[in-house]
């Protein structure tokens, strides 16, 4: 299989766009000509409505996949929303996958999950790497890529870095994240670490201790990124392991892109958290790749009625085209 | 429902035991009386033998449940073997919860969440909240506490915190783990924080800057535990909002006690990772409160044969007197 990194290059260039659209599944927000047919049919199993809500989200899915497919390169379908329903919520999101792959999607499972030791490799196993089955090795859920949390450190991540190898796949590594909270732990400054600064040789002479002391956790952990991803570059620049980093901290995407050179960008915080084209353009090379642009509610949820899935196609090739004349104007 | 830290201390005093049996089944060490009848069985769904691996799970799981529940206090989940296999993973794990509620256990599911916004509130409500449903709330998946990771900050852990507040639900906030790889980030030290010894005014008077700067990453993350718990705590002391500090640092687990006076610990390492009961009693009062402490592979695993559930119901009996009369010495 060819190189994650690759791979998601060559839908870049093939659809002129960076568009990644999240699929988050709510129940309040279903169009009401969706969830009435759900709702007002027989229930399964215990009758909590478990299995009509599964079945709902599939098909809300599966209408926005369909929608989508031409102007999006990837889909990011969020593991809670449909965890929270229990197995046929899990049922919804692995026919999802199977449907964004059919039509031509790259499929990010954001699952930010992270363990240790054989409860990584499972967690790898389950979405990008391949499980143990019966008879040897059985198919996993259907995810190109998988949001991981770096919180247990290198030997931890091993398994996921062990299965991009093996099976073309990629991880996206949480580094700074778009809510306001990220603030508490990921930007505590590190005391002993270098700045970035200090690393590219740009610091003046006369900077002592009192610079080298300016490093913030999420830099650390880029670099740790960087170093995580060193034998997994592809032919066109970019390494398999890539990095979240939300988009509504324009400085800080900058400063991290100098940083993380051959790292490719999962940025959310596009449309609903407020941040727009402009705030990503320090992201992209000056062929347009180097970061997937992650949107859920402003496309989803573009429109309410029948025509939900009409609305998000117009949604997507609108935040395509501006996204893709902004990494442009960046040459 | 009553506060999550006083019914683990009720049970902890009613068993006499801190015993935590951690999950974790894994197909190659299924014992062969029971994977030959489900391997060999004909296949549901696609054939790859998901189903009969679930059913297979929870048939192990039963029976090790039904072997320590007079032992342990707690059944541990690892949500990474259930998910990596879809559905039918999942479908065992609900089953095993409810199976270990009915013997009388609390359950952690050990998932290790975290996400920001509406996902973090939708993976709360997957455990230990209530996920929407048709016609209101419907249930959860049947967990009295779940593994969260910090890393998202503040904001995003009020919904878990919410949560507990209104169900009588707890969580366990990852501290330090017990991998080696947990030094990477964890314990790197974090500028211009005060060392804890400098909080507890045990520092001499000429402690300068130098002092304050020595505090580590998850001493840090530890603070804000304490400042999550504070409005949950129960009428035996302690709080709903706890801690996972691996017991494979005996000193850090020491030392964190100091810091975290009233956070029930969730200790991991026991048994097949190198822990011994002693490096577990600074986390226990004089009540033998305080701890919960996990093991897996050396309880689940104890026997490999037909005999598996009476070796894991005699490794648990050892294990809880090793423990209780460990931590009572420790008064």
């Amino acid at each position: 299989m060819r190189n994650f990194a690759d791979r998601l290059n060559d839908a870049i260039l093939a659809k002129n766009s960076q568009v990644c659209v999240g699929l988050d599944p709510r129940l309040d927000h279903m169009p009401e000509s969706l969830i009435g047919r759900y709702r007002d049919q027989p229930r399964q199993g215990c009758g909590c409505g478990r299995h009509e809500i599964g079945a709902c989200f599939y098909e809300f899915g599966a209408a926005i996949i369909d929608a989508v497919a031409s102007h999006a390169v990837a889909v990011k379908m969020q593991l809670a929303c449909f965890e929270q329903y229990g197995p046929p919520g899990f049922k919804a999101f692995k026919h999802l996958c199977d449907h964004a792959a059919k039509q031509g999607l790259l499929v990010i499972a954001d699952a930010k999950r992270g363990d240790i030791g054989l409860s990584a490799a499972a967690y790898s196993a389950a979405y990008i790497g391949r499980p143990d089955g019966f008879d040897g090795k059985i198919d996993n859920l259907g995810a190109d890529a998988l949001t991981v949390n770096p919180l247990f450190g290198t030997d931890a991540m091993q398994p996921f870095i062990d299965d991009c190898a093996q099976y073309g796949a990629g991880i996206f590594v949480l580094v700074k994240t778009s809510n306001p909270g990220s603030a508490d732990l990921q930007d505590l400054i590190v005391a002993g670490e270098k700045s970035p600064s200090v690393i590219s040789g740009s610091s003046s002479p006369t900077a002592g201790s009192a610079a080298s002391n300016t490093r913030k956790f999420h830099e650390k952990v880029a670099s740790l990124v960087d170093s995580w991803g060193e034998n997994l570059i592809g032919e066109t620049g970019y390494s398999s392991i890539g990095a979240v980093i939300g988009g509504t901290h324009p400085e800080t995407l900058a400063s991290l892109r100098k940083l993380l050179p051959r790292t490719p960008f999962l940025i959310p915080g596009y449309g609903t958290q407020g941040a727009v084209a402009a705030d990503m353009s320090a992201a992209f090379d000056k062929r347009g790749l180097g970061a997937l642009v992650t949107a859920s509610r402003s496309i989803i949820y573009a429109g309410a009625g029948e025509n939900f899935a009409a609305s998000a196609a117009e949604a997507a090739a609108a935040m395509r085209d501006e996204l893709w004349q902004s990494s442009l104007g960046n040459v």
